[in-house]
């Protein structure tokens, strides 16, 4: 247990209006403390903590001069937020974050009304913004709309689309670009090596002076017109072309740590502004505690620690993660075929592709928070002869899906897709859970769908994508380590659309796709003590379906049932309008189909959220006794 | 029948390599007899014409200039490549243009070499190119790559994000900026404002003489080094500071129309690049054909035409279109509340929403060719009180499916989709039909999806969507005129989750879902005549389900096949998840669910596109009599 900070000022402060009585002194302090507090309480939660740590000035700078939650902040992305919420009401429960029933680690409008737009993925935020901004012009709910977005989130092409369609509008809108030179990596990409040339080009204390100039001018003169406040706010822009030929007035480089810029500054915006204004505020992420500081990630994500030490507390697991046995399998296979290819969305680390890109840097692609470009580059890639892997976490392929349809299946071309996260993630819920991919992707005609059912059949199905080269496949895997199987030294191919029969029973087939095997094995074991020994099998492939396979199960079983971590209209679906076609329902089978409930579920232990999903051993085992109409299973009945 | 032009040198040229001979002078004179032969052509097929007309100096220069096909020139959206077509092999077939049998209205791989990368979505080429450039540089497929790109389609997200990794790669790729300050409509956003001013301060004379000069350098001499190549390149740019800060060399603006500016540029710009390099080409839409000239749409799209007048031949129907009773039913709405707005992503003809900006202009935004920020955006719009409806074409709203997902969905913010070109959509082929959009919407948790069988119904879910205020509802309906049904003044809203029960039969319920309603019906009525009455019921909702009604159904019948058009996964397999769970197949159901094929359907006539799909009258009558075991049906049987 880690002493709580001493915080005199911050526990005064429950709402962002009780801030409007601190003068600018105390808001420093008040700074101080609400950095200690989400220190201490990150500690206790583990979570995101280095995009937080930066963006604590920014956090009591917006609600100390906007006027919260009339007035709608939209933090990007929304892992920055731990701050805002010790500010916004929900400091009691900040010790809460990401455990069931707590705080989500994103922002989240069901959560509070100072979470106006709530986030998870990135880029979002200009475009929600401008829509508060117009329902604001029309007679829709009233006040000022800023959007805070990273320098990574603005590479995103959301983000430019955003900015276009602002710049055009011409309404007032705030728009603070925190750019810390990291969104979860180190950015890649052009306007990354433009933002760095324009703070190298303006010293942070010129600004300081014009900040301070424009302090002077406060309370603004109302006789003042819109023509001097534009001039006025221009006078404070060292640079930013690229903004204001996309119509932005352009404030900036703000050093984003210091209260004595950012008060005033946000102050004259708020003001003085007519139209849309970027404010390019640097900051550092991780900044006031060494530990993150110091990590490669700046303390981007980390589990619970101690927060003298900065040494986190670690989860034991004997078993490797899938991502890292993906990353391993595809430079085992790398290493003899020199057309192999990686693509990531900026997700290195969390796709595993930082381990290809050490071993082939050539040959690994970080092309930013841009999965349209990635799918289709990828697809230009494969056009051109390589074997591109573009390895994207289920819920963010979403972004790239017409790209998917497009540009890969229409042509045919071998893409392979390794979905990563896919199904229920845990503690980052509902917005990172991976649920749609198989239903969104087994449906285009000529993808090959495989799930992975443990981390050696992930390595398969590595050689088995690296070996298909007749039109896109995808293998999806989930989140977190694998069940402990030997590992191959080599993965070898699949026969496309050929399921595996793990064991022969009666009465009832278990068909699962992916991962819940373990638990369909867990049941099937208590079902087995009982008397009941289903036929089990791993479906391997949703497209194609192992058609002989599943009819010969439907012919010679009472019930069949199919388990996969994915929503509705995916592997059950196909296999349902299989068994229509062949008028298998024609004459009865207890056909069911296990999938993700319809809702979206909130963030919980991996545990607790397959309880929910209604997708662990004990609700297969219910599952199969329901089906067959049997209330309880006497020993070897 | 029109007279062909006479086209004594385009006759001497089949293939590109044709071109090599010729000289500047005789290039020019081939691009006079490619303008009229491409009138010519189009006038027989009709298709897309303005953008082809704008791009045929381009087209002859490329093709004289680079060394195609190993050279791979990638027309973005693809509708501007008719001239392309003619000079690659394939001017024997180019009145067979968008029909059954003959030449895609796009590029596609499958079609010609030519054709390195397909296209019909917009923004695609760079990424696409992109892609060739690093499989070249990785030993893939050899040559250049060059991606030509218009205004409108450089605004959309993945085009900056393209742009973006491209100038962080540093390779050689070409792309042309074809500006013709119109994409399908006149372009948005504060991009096209900044392109206006680049070329308003570079008078086209004067690069007209850094041309010539630039000729006077060629061959080039081989001891100059990169460093010279980019200040020469440099030294013929005007202005571009946006491209440039993103890492491009920029060069232009260029009169697209003057062979004498186009040739001498490109032969330097490919025997000098070492890096990404933008050429900023000046088009006209429609240039050379007076009717096109002076057409709102500068000859985007057309009918077949007389030549000489310009006159389109029509169709003659009885029905307003969809898109129109959606428009004139929203702008109903619209009158009664005010609360209701608007968004489209670059189509206000296409969707109807041109008709709802007349009458209220403030509450209409054409965001440009961004689908992702139009989600987002209407999201937005949401949260702050408004009622928005945001129309985008099926096949398109996959480019904003994450938004959906993330920034609607998961928020369940009341945005309405109002979801056109739903289905198969004719002589636009696999790349515009909207096969998908039931499959990824209707698993989404707190989604209403909605399908009209008629242009009343369609009034109705308008009517519909404007009440439902309790999270996202969308509602689609395809390309081309409705069954001439009499119209409501206004609609009325549905009870949501009410299927309509249009006849009470025996033996086999039909169960539709969407306009496949009136082919179910010929069916039905057809049977009736062999004395089979099937019920027949319009399921208007894919979700939430009719539960009540479909158990009944499901019941109460030997038989139960539902009709929809879209791919696997929608609704059909949302019924079959119904059936299954509540155990109706246990005891035996003779259940088919008809959905579109798992094949991507070329471009052909609609009847003949539902034909190969297998979902006209007498294949829904077949598949009754299949289904029922019914080898034929004798009268009054």
């Amino acid at each position: 247990m880690t002493d709580r900070p001493k915080t005199p000022l911050l526990d005064r402060v429950t709402l962002p209006s009780d801030m409007k009585a601190l003068s600018d002194r105390e808001l420093r302090q008040l700074a101080d403390e609400l950095r200690a507090e989400t220190i201490s309480a990150v500690s206790v939660t583990g979570g995101h903590l280095g995009a937080g740590l930066g963006v604590v000035e920014l956090t009591v700078a917006l609600h100390a001069v906007f006027d919260t939650p009339r007035d709608k902040i939209i933090w990007d992305v929304g892992h920055q937020c731990y701050p805002h919420k010790i500010l916004t009401g929900r400091r009691d429960r900040i010790r809460t974050l990401r455990t069931e029933g707590g705080l989500s680690g994103f922002t989240k409008r069901s959560e509070s009304p100072y979470d106006p737009f709530g986030a998870a993925h990135s880029s979002t935020s200009i475009s929600a913004a401008l829509g508060f901004a117009m329902a604001a012009d029309l007679g829709g709910d009233p006040g000022d709309a800023v959007a805070v977005i990273g320098d990574g989130s603005m590479s995103a092409g959301m983000a430019f689309e955003a900015m276009n369609n602002a710049g055009h509008l011409k309404k007032r809108l705030f728009v603070v670009l925190n750019d810390n030179e990291m969104s979860i990596a180190p950015p890649v990409g052009a306007l990354s090596s433009y933002l760095s040339r324009l703070y190298a080009e303006a010293p942070l204390q010129d600004l300081k002076a014009a900040a301070k100039g424009a302090l002077g001018l406060l309370p603004p003169p109302f006789q003042e017109g819109a023509r001097r406040a534009k001039e006025m706010l221009k006078g404070m822009a060292m640079g930013g072309t690229l903004f204001e030929e996309l119509g932005f007035s352009y404030i900036g480089p703000i050093d984003g740590h210091d209260l004595d810029q950012l008060l005033p500054i946000l102050r004259t915006a708020r003001a003085r502004a007519t139209g849309p204004i970027l404010l390019h505020v640097l900051t550092k992420k991780g900044k006031g505690y060494a530990p993150a500081e110091a990590a490669r990630d700046r303390g981007h994500a980390t589990g619970k620690f101690d927060v003298l030490t900065g040494v986190q507390a670690k989860a034991a697991s004997n078993a490797p993660s899938y991502t890292k046995v993906f990353a391993q399998s595809l430079i085992a296979q790398a290493e003899r075929d020199d057309k192999i290819v990686a693509v990531t969305a900026a997700m290195p680390d969390g796709t595993g592709l930082n381990l290809f890109a050490d071993r082939f840097p050539r040959r690994c692609f970080d092309v930013g928070i841009a999965e349209q470009h990635a799918v289709t580059f990828s697809a230009g890639l494969a056009a051109g002869g390589m074997k591109p892997f573009c390895a994207i976490y289920s819920t963010f392929l979403q972004r790239g899906y017409d790209q998917v349809v497009h540009d890969v299946a229409i042509q045919r071309l071998p893409v392979r897709f390794a979905i990563d996260r896919a199904g229920l993630v845990g503690a980052d819920g509902a917005t990172h859970a991976g649920s749609f991919d198989v239903a969104f992707l087994a449906n285009l005609p000529g993808m090959v769908v495989m799930a992975a059912s443990d981390e050696a059949e992930l390595t398969h199905m590595v050689a088995t994508a690296v070996a298909h080269d007749d039109g896109p496949i995808a293998f999806r895997f989930p989140r977190g380590d694998g069940v402990g199987i030997e590992l191959p030294s080599r993965g070898a191919p699949i026969e496309i659309g050929r399921a595996r029969l793990i064991r022969s029973g009666n009465r009832v087939a278990l068909l699962s796709f992916g991962t819940r095997l373990a638990e369909t094995l867990k049941a099937a074991e208590s079902l087995a003590q009982k008397g009941l020994m289903p036929t089990i099998v791993d479906a391997r492939f949703a497209k194609p379906l192992d058609r002989d396979m599943i009819l010969n199960l439907a012919r010679n079983h009472e019930a069949l049932i199919t388990i996969e971590e994915g929503a509705i209209g995916g592997f059950g679906s196909h296999v349902a309008q299989l068994l229509a076609d062949e008028g298998i329902f024609d004459a009865g089978l207890k056909y069911r189909s296990m999938v993700l409930p319809d809702t979206f579920i909130d963030h919980a232990s991996p545990e607790a959220m397959y309880r929910a999903a209604g997708m662990d051993a004990a609700q297969i085992e219910a599952k199969v006794l329901q089906t067959l109409n049997i209330a309880s299973l006497s020993k070897r009945a």
